[in-house]
């Protein structure tokens, strides 16, 4: 790994020249412009875990490829195990950085492309994973943080990829060169873009044959000639522009992963960095691959953040003398609860993980859409409860300012203390990072992160083998099985 | 009425001089300022609605006091009509602003101190009533804004007024003059006080006869002596503070009411303006009451905000393309049922209100507690479900000054367009607003506001009846009534 | 009114002589068989109530078409305040029977084809409303129970009734004679209607001219020729087939309202008793209003029955010694709040009713489809909360018959005992109570009666103003208004 | 294994003579009374399963204290594989049977025992666990049948066992003697029970020295003089009595496992048969193990129930003709969502496994806890679910005798008759399965089998390691860490 730490991982950012845009002006340093550090240090605690002793078997595993020690975040899994180490790591990183550190697409993006490259490579005779595997090498020896680009703009959401008025509302292929192709189209939404170093351009739906030019899988240097970045705006994030220390919650991390629109103004790509390009019958595996190892994920690193929420909800309520009440007690136990549920998702989905035919390991679909289906239903409860317990200040606390103005600062002294003898302070900063954690953008994020809710409910009916638990039903009643040909979903 | 419509009503704030601090620096006009003018034009509709024809009979009443057309919001409610159109008047206020309009919270105020002054009065024989009518005509005529200020600062919750480390953390009486009393303390999340014309100051609990000094009702000018107000921070106050006119969501109003710290630094206050002294034994009934109106009033207002916030994914989904979606209209329809539900309870704790003594009509209790409760956690299905239709860019949209910006406008331009032949800029604005309606403040507003969840448990448990239901059960479990003494509902 | 109290409406009964099946046997006496009678009891609760001083106001009212005193049951609503009225009664009817009273379907049939017929006499100048008038003066002066018949049996639900192999799945005219006509199929789950004097048939649906021959309204008696009842099974019947009297729950009613299939094995009806037949374009209004009213009813009838719940868990929760624990409190609370929660919808859906151009007084239709869609959540969450408080042991105890044994008798009063002093029996009795009350035929039938939950959300949404929403909304994002054509729900 | 099938497990059970009452009757053979027979041929699945190959895997292991292959029921686990084994197996039975099979109780009771006993040898120098081995491996060489019975009595839930009034209300030692000791008292909601060949007792709860008397863990044959059982009753157990064959909905298996009073009259039980004896302080290790194996497994066999049921309104919406209905899907999909939800926390806890000191894993206890907790709320909404596609004719269809009555047969199969071409049977039997899955019994189960809802939200609280969660919270929000004496949960 030439990246070893957090520091190293910073300064290779800064070696780079992507064109990036935030509130209408370029950002330059994106380690050290306000929007942009608190998501860049995110990403570093990815960097800095490994390089610390007891979280090194969690952070890093030994490269199947080279069998040089890695960082986990640019390794194919290569069994159960692996599975469930990274969802420990991202359980840890979750509850060390409150936020989202972003480089998860990257490594679902790896994952889903290698088995699927080695699938079409025996369909169609083509050398997709052998490229791969040389791109993959370099980024796991560099250990490069790559943004695993799916979401697509989609224009009307009636209509597919090939039947927009504007047909660049998909990424696609806009011409073919001997050496290589020319892509155009943006990716939305990318988690992590900003500070990564590479781009992995996937489809974001499955294709049919009609739409051969948006099948494209391929990898992008951030600053590739054609490329833009524009940073979106989230919640709170004018207090971190101004750069201030208490109201913003969390002084070191983001609310959220800081995601960014990639436009793609006519990019090319050599062959050697094209991993699938037309073959449109493989592209609904891929999809469906990343989807499902990125939703098993949502169980891990969210969990991390209920696990500070609820910390947090349980320090404010010591400090403001209401802990012991049976409805908060009660309350935190729904917020643990919960949690846990969805850690179980997680771990399971991961348990009854199984090889694809690449060697590479694929977590079960099934649970890991259930995992995140209960994402965009029990963060939101966790908020909640977690406002509830809170109390009302959090919404209608005075700035930092006025706590340090020499006018009214004794009055917010005053008046927002607690319990006797810990520092007003104190309970300001938790309040904020209460504020900061259950406000728009983070919950959003849990929301539509890794697949809107309906798409989860799609795959769950989809693989919910009707017809085989219509005849444990038809078994159990003692009705005879004779129409098998009727016993579909539908 | 001397305050005939919205400009007047500005007007009439610009001849005060509170002394309030936002962000650690004085605000001179509050109608100006751009942290509270958008609360101030809120407020401004409630003098609005009286002014047109279409809305005079919600928004006006006669005063049974002096027999003149007053606004609604200085009224002493004298039927199930009145308690019925408030009702109605608060959704249509909410349709109109998206936000809290602040006037409600004197206006509860008003309705429990004259309830309670007559039946202090009838034990006491003190002329209170008679003091609290002088001090509402004058209301009344001029339609001032009166801000009820009830919740105290509180400092350790396990703790009642008279034990805390700081006597000051519930507002009291310091000093007892012949003409008057000097009272301290502070009164925090005080919606719209920055631009009301007077504080109603209540007690924010039952107190025992051991806490007297902690029994004041009075009425305070909002530039008194003494009282300085704090106005919060809200989410998304930062882009208001810059004049955004796209980012803000809703370009006119606030996210939600606008509060403050009211600091109370030894304050005098007249005898004729004092209506409650001492007489602990009344002050549940004060809470008690005040917390009803206020409590029935969430499920009119808050239904009013999700009215628009209905209609604001309904159009998102039009222009997106997924509004015939069965899921989308499956969960319009749920975001309609929970808001129906919600304004049920408004309408049936009215329907189901009675006099009190004073003639003053009072909600149901019961039926008001349940309302509130719901509104903690429907409010929040609702934002979940909206947040839910809208998609993921509402977290990650680029800022108005990229979509304005030479070098990058055409990018936003281009994707994040929708529907064919709608302008982006609606998109973009549509999913701004319900950033603004789904985020933090408003969402902890509607979680505390009134009372958080809790308190209503408390009162909905101990209204329960639980004898009478048991002697039901019993009797139809064939048991016999005898041991009335044990039927308690503990 | 003829019958005037209980002992006369089962006199009465006596009198018929309906054409009754149950178990394969037929039954003579509804009113004696062990499996109708508890059935019989509960409708005649509806007549004895009448009979009590303390219940009149609410029990009877003066008949718009006499002016003599009626039961509330046969009375057209004339007011809000007779809405209303009739909520707080069937409240106090489901407090008193913990059960279906049976009565509303013909009350509800009643009042929607009052209306109904009133608007078609206008626009076809028939005299159905004259011809119902008569019939329900006679109902009025005799007092006579009505079943109000819509469900049809319904085939294959994926098509419509003209479009069945078997065209009897909808019930229809077979022959058209100068006398009337002859009517064929059959209605389903007919709640009351083996101890009701009469039928009214309405159609179960909004039907297209092609299904003039299913456009039928008319009143039968219910031992008219041709006409089979075969009463339904519910949990628990074989105890009271047995006339065991501790574990039935509720030796004196049933578990819920004792439902029938009506078979018109063509049957005749002569002209004056015929109120609609063939103008299918009144159909939808028809089946609107009846289920309007219908589903109005089911937030009083069972939160009656949610208040016997209640106090049952109460009881049994003193009795067993947990009745103090904050979780206990807290469950208790929640069932509360769910009840009052639900009786708020039907007291706001009547609050808000208005007159029908016939004067007959409507519920305002949103509300009560709300109302009902609760019904359908919250009567299963309460009886969870309920099955939660009570313990395992309603699931597991020993038969009354091993009570009652020489050989065990013992070992059950031993070990089924809970606070001491506390006679084991009123442990087991109220046990079974709620039993009887959580139980499979009682919930499934807050789940359909009235309509199931997916006809209330085409109501809800269909009626949801969703045009009027997207404005407000636009209007509060700064978007102009400009293009109404396109501003539909979908 | 002696007992090699189901069949030899029946003939096993006709040579025992336990003194069995049920409706105050003896049973002489449980394997052939209508009201145990269904029971017994739901644990005999256990040993059918054994004898298939294709469930070899999972329905037997190898001993470790013998080397030869045995049931799996009678296994103590040795790995996290055979953890997630069982699970597997557990979710095969649920689905087969579609009811409990009641061998989880002794199987998790033996588990329970073997690690604490050999901690209390290692505290006590005791040789507990020896006896413990050989008893054991009688049990699995003869592959017989044990009934873990924990939950006693206990009268006045207020008080601890040694406050009762009545002392016997938890199973305890009334006499000791040099070759064993007496016990008294009652096990209540004993699965399996009636047909199980020993009786594995342990205590209810954790205890204090001054309850010695009550710490007894110890195995007696089921039929040991002095024992009496008594049949509990269930809804729908008439129908079974009456040997119906469609309206019972599972012909062959009971609605739920088959509950039974243990009474214990002074029963002798000799030395080697004890395997704790009034060391109280490991009281509470012993209950706490056995609750988690035990919750660990609901989210096994019930989400095979839930398998059944979604199988069964799939079936059921086809032959209506409803199953192509967007809500319907939706339902569905929703049901699969929370069974595999279910699934996922019993495969996460056993994935998460670990061994004791003893040598046998124990699952993670949290996620156990978590997992039933949740079998508490999802089984109750699925259930719901089903309910509400089922529609509304589970609750009033006529009996089977109707069915095959010669005057009304015929009306049945007309009207209740769904897509042309489907046997009306087909769509009776399939309602029947529906009702007899949803109602009383088998919910009360899935809410306090394997402990009360309570329960587990205290063993939540306490292992949610909240002091740490505080710490993570404290870091993120820059407030130092220094005050760890205070940093308590409460």
């Amino acid at each position: 790994m030439q990246l070893k730490n957090g520091a190293e991982y910073m300064e290779s950012l800064r070696r780079l020249h992507p064109r990036i845009y935030y509130k209408g002006e370029p950002v330059s340093d994106v380690t050290r412009h306000p929007a942009t550090a608190p998501h860049v240090r995110a990403a570093a605690m990815t960097y800095a875990l490994a390089a610390k002793p007891q979280y090194r078997d969690l952070a890093t595993a030994v490269s199947h490829l080279t069998g040089r020690t890695i960082s986990r975040f640019t390794h194919v899994h290569q069994s159960i195990e692996d599975l469930i180490k990274k969802i420990k790591l991202l359980r840890v990183l979750g509850r060390k950085t409150g936020t989202c550190f972003q480089r998860c697409v990257g490594f679902d993006g790896i994952n889903a492309v290698y088995s699927v490259a080695y699938e079409v490579d025996q369909a169609h005779g083509t050398d997709y994973l052998e490229r791969f595997k040389q791109w993959l090498i370099a980024i796991q020896d560099e250990n490069k943080m790559v943004v695993g680009a799916m979401t697509d703009s989609k224009g009307d959401r009636a209509k597919g990829p090939a039947q927009q008025a504007d047909p660049d509302q998909y990424v696609r292929v806009v011409q073919r060169r001997p050496d290589g192709v020319v892509i155009r189209g943006a990716k939305l939404h990318m988690t992590g873009a900003v500070n990564s170093h590479e781009v992995l351009v996937m489809p974001t739906t499955a294709l049919d044959e009609s739409a051969g030019d948006y099948a494209i899988v391929c990898a992008v240097p951030i600053d590739a000639p054609g490329i833009t970045l524009i940073f979106g705006r989230q919640a709170g994030d004018d207090r971190r522009d101004q750069l201030e220390r208490i109201d913003v919650g969390k002084p070191r991390f983001g609310a959220v992963g800081g995601e960014a629109v990639i436009a793609f103004e006519d990019v090319f790509v050599p062959n050697e960095r094209i991993f699938l390009n037309g073959e449109t019958a493989f592209t609904g595996s891929l999809v469906y691959r990343f989807a499902a190892h990125h939703r098993a994920n949502y169980g891990a690193c969210k969990t991390g953040l209920m696990d500070v929420l609820t910390g947090a909800v349980t320090y404010l309520a010591q400090i403001q003398g209401t802990a012991k009440g049976s409805h908060v007690r009660d309350k935190v136990t729904e917020m643990i609860h919960l949690s846990e549920t969805l850690y179980s998702s997680s771990i399971a989905c991961s348990a009854e993980g199984a090889p694809t035919p690449s060697g590479a390991y694929l977590v079960d679909t099934m649970l890991a859409n259930v995992c995140k289906q209960n994402v965009t239903r029990f963060h939101f409860e966790v908020a909640r409860l977690a406002v509830d317990i809170a109390g009302g200040f959090i919404a209608t606390l005075p700035s930092e300012y006025d706590l340090e103005s020499e006018a009214v600062g004794h009055i917010v002294e005053k008046y927002f203390s607690g319990v006797s003898g810990i520092p007003v302070r104190e309970r300001i900063k938790i309040g904020r990072l209460i504020e900061a954690m259950t406000g728009g953008t983070a919950m959003v994020e849990s929301m539509h992160g890794a697949g809107s809710p309906q798409a989860q409910r799609i795959m769950i009916f989809r693989e919910g083998r009707l017809a085989e638990k219509v005849k444990l039903a038809k078994a159990l009643a003692g009705i005879p099985q004779r129409r098998q040909g009727k016993q579909k979903s539908d």
